[in-house]
């Protein structure tokens, strides 16, 4: 909103930083999501991917290859692949979860049915594999099906760990890493990748993503439960009724007594949740510091972020990631 | 059965002459189909890929490759893609079709639940994108990667036509080539590329595949209605109970009068259906003969793979090829 460019957020930074590219991008991807055959295909796709998603994603894919210096014009494909595998997840996610709400609009789930997502889903996968062969670089095809393959198995872990307090923080680390940073340090590494950058550049992006994405994910996870300070998300407890164990949850568990233990087995394991149990749970993360415990470790991965970037060349878009990183724990400062 | 090869089955010829390279495909599957993390991924695929499939796909590209010469050791990872794609498939069909058998055994999706197949089967597709990088050869990638756009599509689209009475045998041809051609004539394909066959044997055993799956669909529906002939498979009806429109169907619905037509309309399109109605409906596709119709198609299909064979060197598997053609109509001979 303001006219001076430093008060404006980063990622609107980026945006302006990258309005051409990222238009090329938008064009690839009303291109790709139509089907001669299929018209149920683009209209769930353009419900999803026109509801003003903040294309965080694909904008690290062209922010990295800018900033060592890409002249060619396959970060557009690249990007677009990202933010393809991206919205197939979120339409699986939703079948999963069964959600009803994303992007404060009904899920596709919802207005069609979940067929529709699974298949719409699976048709966005082929989608982005055949977008992500058109540059004809082995190692960047490498790079996201690999990060494909850990998105997936990242979710089916989250399956079974999530209602399991012997969950701990290094498997919750895991679980994060698939659904959520492998796909923003495939994001970055690709995009250096692609401008055939030095190994040890590829190496400074992938940690960023990584670090990005991991520290993205905790504040997530904390914004649920209220975030760390007295500012307060909407829907504060949905992972609590979802019976998904997160990081300020583990950090409770670890630190409980018998009776407390008991409570989050009652809940959590066994999912059997009454009146007030939202609020005892608020207290116990409370009690043991859960919550400040969990934003220290968001904040020390922004840094982990911030730091990768000093083994880049100075450039304004990396000025405005590291302003992203500190952005995203910004949240729960 | 027989200790006579003329009389086994042409696809247990087949497996005999390719048993040293179905061994290593196994063993690649196997492996591939492991996961460090997430235990639940490898129950999931061991239930469905141990449970006897005939592993026909696969076998078609380590044919095809060996038809034509091929020598090196990469046609494995191809038929391992080709079967993690339609196991992938399967899982996801059995979601949206609410199946409860597949293979004579309860599906995943019944054993565990839907979020388990789901997600496993985008592990699989992962996984297939993953095993079709390492040949490292451009143009596998981007007809495996484009086969599974079109079995999306393909899926996607019978979501729509399939209970909708102005779909035509155009569009019935459609959805058949994306739900089940595209990747048989992909897994022909892919074997005769990787060999680096002339692109006249390429196009031979792309149009093989092509007609082989087409014939191998038609059958299927045809058996759904208990075949042309006396032969009564297994849950007759299962097809118009789901209100999917299948050739014979599409060939009956053409012919219709007013009074038949509106049968058509309120059974499949609205789904209004009563005890009586498959056998009326039986009635009806014998009144237009669409069943001997159906199965003359099914024939002409069978013959165009056979021709196409003709284009290719002679060679023991070539003949196994075209016996198996003769073979998968012979089920509604």
């Amino acid at each position: 909103m303001g006219v001076n460019e430093n008060v404006q957020k980063p990622l609107d930074r980026l945006s302006e930083a990258l309005a051409s590219e990222m238009e090329a991008v938008n064009t690839l991807i009303r291109q790709k999501m139509s089907s001669r055959h299929a018209p149920r295909i683009p209209e769930v796709t353009a419900h999803l991917i026109e509801a003003g998603g903040k294309r965080l994603r694909p904008m690290l894919t062209l922010a990295a290859a800018k900033m060592v210096g890409y002249g060619g014009p396959y970060h557009i494909h690249l990007a677009a692949t990202v933010e393809f595998i991206h919205t197939a997840t979120l339409l699986h996610d939703d079948v999963v979860d069964e959600s009803q709400q994303r992007r404060g609009r009904p899920t596709a789930n919802l207005l069609w049915d979940n067929k529709s997502s699974v298949l719409v889903g699976d048709y966005l996968f082929a989608r982005s594999f055949q977008l992500m062969v058109e540059p004809g670089n082995m190692r960047t095809l490498e790079i996201l099906s690999n990060a494909s393959a850990t998105i997936a198995e990242g979710e089916v872990l989250q399956l079974t760990a999530a209602q399991d307090l012997r969950t701990d923080e290094a498997i919750y680390l895991q679980v994060v890493r698939g659904k959520t940073a492998a796909l923003f340090s495939a994001a970055t590494e690709v995009g250096g990748v692609i401008a055939d950058a030095p190994a040890e550049m590829v190496q400074a992006l992938f940690d960023y993503g990584d670090a990005l994405g991991i520290a993205f994910q905790i504040v997530d996870d904390l914004l649920d439960y209220g975030g760390a300070t007295e500012t307060i998300g909407k829907n504060v407890g949905d992972d609590f009724r979802e019976r998904k164990l997160t990081l300020p949850v583990i950090k409770a568990v670890a630190e409980a007594d018998d009776e407390e233990r008991a409570f989050w087995s009652r809940t959590i394991e066994a999912g059997d949740q009454h009146d007030g149990d939202l609020e005892h749970a608020l207290h116990l993360l409370a009690r043991h510091d859960a919550m400040h415990a969990a934003r220290a470790d968001a904040l020390n991965w922004a840094a982990t972020a911030k730091q990768a970037l000093t083994k880049l060349p100075p450039h304004p878009i990396r000025d405005m990631l590291s302003d992203l990183a500190d952005f995203v724990v910004s949240r729960v400062a």
